[in-house]
């Protein structure tokens, strides 16, 4: 997607630690009409493709996740974190390693929500390492539903946790993909242009 | 916003403690055909408003508040949640308390997108004791932004925090609002029908 490389050029900035920052348009203010974008070209990617939900993590993937299914007409669900596990019979949970946080969270949905049967896009801000979206394709398996894909908004490829997911056989769609970051420069994946 | 006491009553469950559950379509499984709905009834009921920002707080308000943006060409922010203070230099930082969890935490927004001049909408899925909203109107305050209004899927009237926002003269329009709740029925406040 053109217009979001664009995007990171002129609005996003890299900090130190391999941190892209976008807070001014996807994540921490979000710019609507480019919301708007965005729903609209998760839903032709996966057009030809059955599903039933699309699911995210709190937080910074539910607008996102939310543009989408506006668009494509399908339910969203998110799975909540919490630091401590308070599982009952009701719901799904699984622990999550957060890299940026360097700490363990559970990400923990009900029941009612992920069922067999279910064919599930998985929708993030950011595709890094990875370890968030595993953690969403563990509550599908534990619910017998099926992963339709993943669309991110932004993958690092050089963090690996997108080739890892592809590698297991599930389409990684991002929006834009990250080959390389330095100080002063952001380098895409000329695969993805 | 008939629709939404509809579906209240059709989908929604009352739990001990004051607890309306409406996790089937507002904000665990977000329907996201009548969350199209939701922001366009928000937009209409502030189209006369001079606003430049949708704010909420994470993690149940944010599709909603999305949806919103998305019809009004609004930019979005949201606060996040912090167990504990990490206020910095470039953040603004509230204290909340939280009935339903009992304990307290910051509710924290980055000055780079909150400021003076700013209008602000703020929107949430709930409006029961306002605490949440509180919090959102001292960062307005703190960036000196003033506060247009404040638009909610559903007050629960009955423990007063929207009342005590409207003796501020703050301009506060519930989709549903829930004038009394008892295990077998959900009585709507006549004024909102």
């Amino acid at each position: 997607m053109k217009s979001m490389e664009e995007k990171i050029l002129k609005e996003g900035k890299v900090l130190p630690g391999g941190i892209l920052k976008v807070g001014n348009f996807l994540n921490q203010q979000i710019d609507t009409a480019f919301l708007k974008e965005i729903g609209d070209e998760i839903a032709r990617l996966f057009a030809g493709e059955e599903i039933t939900k699309i699911m995210t993590i709190e937080s910074s993937g539910i607008a996102i996740a939310a543009a989408a299914g506006m668009e494509m007409g399908i339910p969203v669900i998110f799975a909540k974190k919490h630091k401590t596990s308070n599982v009952d019979g009701e719901v799904l949970s699984t622990k999550i390693h957060s890299f940026t946080h360097d700490s363990d969270y559970d990400a923990v949905i009900s029941r009612d929500y992920l069922k067999e049967g279910d064919s599930v896009l998985l929708v993030d801000d950011f595709l890094a390492s990875g370890n968030a979206l595993d953690g969403l394709i563990d509550l599908c398996e534990f619910a017998g539903a099926n992963v339709a894909g993943v669309a991110v908004a932004i993958e690092k490829k050089f963090q690996g946790g997108g080739d890892k997911l592809r590698v297991r056989g599930v389409r990684v769609e991002p929006l834009a993909c990250v080959e390389k970051m330095t100080d002063s420069e952001i380098m895409f994946a000329e695969d993805r242009r």
